[in-house]
């Protein structure tokens, strides 16, 4: 089984082969780095464990296992060191980090700039006085809002729900959804008395039988409502209940994406056919679909502005919403605010969703029915979080001031042409590369996926995986072109050594 | 419809009545005040518009519901203004806050000692470098656990899995239940290849057909899962699909308690008897029990250690794990730091869940085999927030260095008896006191609810509302006897209203 990053006991077992390798790369890692534009910023990877985890972030993981599970985690980390774009764990090996908190910091650990918003009373009112922003909203939330989370909105959206995570924030915009379905098919009628009853039992017509379609390989989260939804693998959903919602199929494309345009173009369009089928199948009731612009825990997935803007056209058809999950996409990425600016749809999403980089979560919307029609029906005691929001505008202004996205568009692109010669070289290890005009999210499949993970940890580097041989890069906004340097030179250097294995 | 607050089209309406009394109560409530033991606090209410909600809240208010949804919000809040038991208005009304943002302010707004624990480095870094608290916990994650959240552990519970909302902790809970249960059942064999495929399709034998039984008028969160457990009110419910769970009934009982022992008892042993039956209908296939110390959305609905200790018995005799949702009844109100302990259960429930006053959220465990078998079952990006796990660190040092469990217990008791004088005098509008023995965790009936916290809002205090017909009070840790004084000035000249519209 394969997992998106490599817990514990396969890092320590890959690990364990290729030591001298180490000290070969750090000398010559040491020789091609530029100078870093980051204040403070290490020139490189520096190990000085081996094989990693060293002793202290073992002893250290034994230590929180006894009461806290750490069967999933590769390192323990001392965020104290740990700067920019580089993690130092608790033995003091200092890595390259292009994984970033599985895609969720934004720019760089120990940023000044958010450290000094941290510094204001409005941060530590809104830590030690955290309102319940339903019921008892700060008098500068509006700013807060208006200023921040709502600046960073894609085009059209001018509503949003705030809320606290990934999953939280997809299936609030799911209760969004039921609820202005049945709304809709109420007609300004009030609730039936056999609804107030049968609600109570969990029965219909009160708990309507709606449901959210996602896509085969999707990833929305792990509670119920959008574990049901979350069709990544099964180590994610087995033995928990889920709802009978429908799947339908993502396309499964060629890459590189402009040398299969006429095979790709049939599989989208056989992907929106029998989606379109099963939004025609009434016994399904859909309330929304949710995709994801590029499907990431489940593969890094890619599909075309064709392909979406199809969906969309659907979902008009159909009378249905769509939700597009940007949790892991949004937030500059993929060289734009939102991945799904790509696409040049004609009507925007009905929902989009954010969390992760953004540090808020929540969900935007443009039309205001998506608002239930009377109160406590979308509702919860917190409803977001004040220290997110301040963060999120501060994320947000050092984007805008630093101009990040388009740096991360241009970075992107060289280190997708970078890996691209790799490929060329490596055409075993490095397959299917994907990601061309998408930033820095950029992804490929390497058959020894798993051991080449293992490798560049060993060497300096954190990278990701995803679903079953995908690498995934998930690096900061704040990625250079030397950053590029530093990954290429680990990553060529372990490409070729998981080659003379298999050749030797 | 009743609402748990009051929104604010309601507020204003009950608030134009008796705006000429507001000014008595100003005078009289000035005179009884003692000087209050927290530095700064305001000697008491003060009203400076009339009617409440004022021309700024409701200025600000429209202002803020042109991108976020203000249909449940009762007032926008000065939080820099506000300090200890007295929340501020943007209109500059000074109130005394019993609601606490929804059970959920431990030490009161500003509080310093909190203030302090903001200003740290560690802080800092939480915020501005949040970890994936799964994948790369911080090497002083086990310290920040050990000295903090695990110190306020209940007796017995030695693991604990941090979550970052009450829904977020039940919901976990509730998987880790059905990860138990089906790793039970398969008896260490590996997944079957029947299993692997029917997950992805949402379909037993992987997705399997277990529950979470809860009980009538619980309340335990609004996302798909938590809200298939939530009986508390249609309005929470209506339109949103829901598993098909079941539900036991929960024990009507009378109050004052000790006057109707013998009734209560049979009502308890009825409701055993019932949740043993469904126990035992195979078909139902239950996983775990979740049930409230005291049901306190559902309208303050209390049971005695009797039942409690029965269903105890019942979940151990079925094999069916015990899950208390401590989210409301947690972190000292009741007089003790969880209110199951007031049970003296022989053995501890399995999980015990936690949130709003403990400002970090998550659920306790004692069970080894309450961990999942492998990675990646029981997972997300964050697992938590460092920010709350420091904050709530900061919260119990102060509650035990301050004794303010004790103090709680202690003015609770005042806090009852002097509500108790009230009931015998305004036997109409004070009915079904409980609480006894409870804490501030008091509640009564009054069949004037909703004009009741209108006037004493209008008034200068802040109250609650819940179930149907309830008051619920759920002042801060800090809330102290001179407080007391205060709040039943207000209200007894409130009831003394309110009697009189009826009498004159």
């Amino acid at each position: 089984m394969n997992f998106h990053l490599l817990a514990r006991s396969s890092l320590a077992a890959a690990s364990k082969r290729p030591i001298s390798k180490n000290v070969a790369y750090r000398l010559s890692a040491a020789r091609c780095l530029s100078t870093s534009a980051i204040p403070g910023e290490p020139a490189g990877p520096r190990m000085v464990t081996s094989p990693v985890p060293g002793p202290k972030v073992k002893n250290g993981l034994a230590k929180l296992d006894k009461f806290f599970d750490t069967t999933s985690a590769g390192l323990l980390v001392d965020y104290e060191k740990s700067l920019g774009n580089y993690l130092v764990d608790a033995d003091g090996n200092q890595y390259l980090d292009v994984f970033a908190q599985i895609a969720s910091i934004p720019l760089g650990y120990n940023n000044p700039r958010l450290a000094q918003a941290t510094q204001t009373p409005e941060m530590t009112r809104a830590i030690t006085s955290r309102p319940a922003l339903g019921s008892f909203p700060s008098q500068d939330y509006a700013d807060l809002l208006e200023s921040g989370i709502l600046k960073a909105a894609p085009k059209g959206h001018t509503q949003v729900f705030t809320a606290t995570t990934g999953p939280d924030a997809n299936e609030t915009a799911y209760k969004a959804a039921c609820i202005w379905k049945g709304t809709q098919e109420r007609g300004g009628k009030e609730f039936s008395q056999e609804e107030l009853t049968s609600v109570m039992k969990n029965q219909a017509p009160g708990a309507k039988k709606y449901s959210i379609l996602s896509f085969k390989k999707g990833f929305h989260g792990r509670l119920f409502g959008s574990l049901s939804t979350t069709r990544s693998k099964a180590i994610h959903k087995l033995d928990v209940p889920a709802f009978d919602w429908p799947v339908a199929p993502f396309p499964q494309l060629k890459y590189p994406l402009e040398e299969h345009e006429a095979e790709n173009r049939a599989e989208e369009q056989r992907c929106l056919r029998e989606t379109a089928e099963i939004l025609n199948t009434a016994d399904h009731n859909i309330a929304a679909i949710i995709v994801e612009p590029i499907q990431s825990e489940g593969g890094d997935n890619h599909a075309s502005p064709f392909f979406f803007q199809g969906l969309r056209d659907l979902t008009r058809e159909n009378d249905v919403l769509m939700i597009v999950d940007e949790v892991q996409t949004g937030v500059g990425a993929t060289g734009r605010m939102w991945a799904h600016t790509h696409w040049n749809l004609s009507i925007p999403p009905d929902m989009v969703t954010f969390s992760k980089k953004a540090q808020a979560a929540g969900f935007y919307f443009c039309r205001s029915d998506l608002r239930p029609d009377r109160p406590y029906r979308q509702f919860n005691t917190w409803m977001g979080d004040s220290v997110r929001a301040l963060l999120f505008r501060a994320i947000y202004r050092e984007i805008e001031d630093s101009g990040l996205i388009n740096q991360t568009a241009k970075v992107g692109a060289l280190l997708y042409s970078r890996i691209e010669a790799l490929q060329a070289k490596y055409p075993e290890l490095v397959r299917n590369l994907r990601g061309k005009d998408r930033g820095t999210f950029i992804a490929w499949d390497c058959p020894k996926r798993d051991q080449l993970i293992a490798l560049c940890r060993s060497k300096g580097v954190i990278m990701g995986g995803s679903g079953e041989a995908a690498i995934r890069l998930r690096p900061m906004l704040i990625f250079q072109e030397h950053h590029v340097n530093i990954f290429l030179n680990v990553l060529e250097q372990t490409l070729k050594e998981l080659a003379c294995i298999k050749v030797c």
